[in-house]
């Protein structure tokens, strides 16, 4: 096992009390089980909002803690959701008194225990409302979008989302219905080269020949759509571009955000390769780029591949995507 | 070969290009060769600096061209030096006429081109000074310390330059002694745990068995002092750290910064254990960390494994660490 750890059972923690240590202005940790991640420094006039899922995902979940995303994040062990207390306890730091919106990946531990933990709250007056990120087109159909799986577009949604929060006439219902639109909007496909090892398994998720990728393939190794042999970067990043254009309905004279996102082992250089064909072939088809994001947002540890997520924005998601936000992985640039 | 790319002879030149398209108002692409990246939008009544080296390491070294840091930056083929053309262009671009410190790894091509780049634009009446980095303590013993590698400390190095090159009253000569101080003051040491494949080569750069690691490996593959079985991340963390302390005389009532960097597969997560256990050794040794950086900051493409670096810090050069910098791969979070 190429990993650096200690005791498989402790990976989760320690990754997170590491976290803490290194962002001591950025991130604090809370919560019964010490599994829950806040902002610190953050007022609480506002609506709150609050994810959580697995570990093994970094920067997602707990990374986009911070000003103008996330107020809170719930941390499961790896790949595993987090545990009801876990999720009251990030319910709980993170409401004002205005609601918190539970925003998170459409799977069925996390929906299950966010679920119960909300229905708790409720008792104490914690109004929350849910929205789930289902942009995984490799998942399901278009027309089952509600059996997706949410992977790395879930990151536009905090971004949005966490932007609108922090305006001054912002409600737990306006918040909910603006990431609800950036999910709505947003497509991701993914291409899987490598497996990685969840550390208390110790053996690879998934096996693929040297010369084999597949397609469609979910962030905890997922089964994809096809197998096949590894093929070019830009028949690679028109194949994906394709799947999400008609997908998504995207045509000339739409305007979108991209990500090329790292799995974990590809470099930024191979994904500068994918995002330089993607530009080019949007540029050709007059569909304009309004903010790339190129880098490691949604990982899965040491799994080699990468994911294509694209967003169709209007003025409103625009303008909140392009709002300034305080997280260390986070960039205007 | 597990990597993205279309032809093997094109990966630096697309990885550049995307690069640029992906940061339109970071970056931009000059040179004969398309082979410097230059800042966009900045000034030049100051010192340039100037760095290059190899592709593959992404975001060293072009990715630290930003404002606080790099004004340019020559690249070469992966892990190959910039010819010497690129470093010319380079260094013209960055010069304002107030000098270019030229701040580099300690090898032998980059050396030798740089040299030979900055002799013929003397002619030209352009001033230079060059500074290498020999921070990888694996390389070579302290008594030999013009023979170690640059490694991941050059990033101090940058940071540090680049800030100090901001203020109004610095010179070349300046600018060169706080990146002498700082190369001076750094030290890094490796573990890999699994190799990359350069995408000319077809093949890893070397081979370790499943439970094997190396010590003290260069981020070109270059051996280290000694291969053995993977250890637990918190002894892994001690043997850095003393390596380094011993190293360098660092001791009690001393102020440093870390870093803990990933050679590329290697996740946030177990960057995050292993600083757990440095920041926690550190304090109790009564060594105060200013300001940690865990993340990947000079990587070698795929290869899985970290390394440590420590930079002994005075007055000024925490300051200009802590200054701001305006760079896609710089937070000062």
């Amino acid at each position: 096992m190429k990993k650096i750890l200690n005791s498989p059972a402790d990976y989760a923690d320690e990754a997170l009390e590491g976290m803490c240590l290194a962002y001591p202005r950025s991130y604090g940790r809370t919560g019964e089980n010490g599994r829950v991640i806040v902002r610190l420094g953050g007022g609480k006039g506002k609506v709150g909002i609050v994810s959580g899922g697995g570990s093994g995902h970094l920067p997602t979940f707990a990374g986009y803690v911070g000003e103008g995303l996330l107020d809170a994040c719930a941390v499961g062990n790896v790949f595993a959701g987090p545990a009801v207390m876990d999720c009251m306890d990030a319910i709980r730091s993170a409401d004002g008194g205005h609601g918190v919106l539970l925003l998170f990946g459409n799977y069925g531990g996390d929906k299950m225990n966010f679920a119960m933990a909300s229905e708790m709250l409720e008792a104490e007056g914690i109004a929350t409302a849910t929205v789930l990120a289902v942009d995984d087109v490799g998942s399901a159909s278009r027309e089952e979008r509600d059996k997706r799986r949410g992977v790395a577009g879930l990151v536009y949604a905090y971004k949005i989302a966490g932007a609108k929060a922090g305006q001054a006439d912002a409600t737990l219902e306006s918040v909910a219905a603006v990431a609800r639109r950036a999910v709505d909007n947003t497509v991701t496909i993914g291409v899987a080269l490598s497996p990685c090892t969840v550390p208390e398994a110790g053996k690879p998720t998934f096996a693929l020949a040297e010369n084999e990728m597949e397609y469609g393939m979910g962030i905890h190794g997922e089964p994809g759509i096809r197998r096949g042999p590894i093929i070019a970067a830009d028949d690679m990043a028109d194949m994906m571009l394709q799947t999400l254009l008609d997908d998504a309905g995207i045509a000339t004279g739409d305007r979108v955000s991209v990500m090329v996102n790292s799995l974990g082992a590809t470099p930024l250089e191979e994904l500068f390769i994918l995002y330089r064909r993607v530009a080019g072939r949007l540029r050709e088809k007059g569909i304009e780029v309004a903010f790339p994001l190129v880098g490691r947002y949604a990982t899965s540890m040491e799994m080699s591949g990468a994911s294509l997520s694209l967003i169709t924005l209007d003025e409103e998601l625009e303008a909140l995507l392009l709002a300034p936000a305080d997280c260390p992985y986070w960039s205007n640039l």
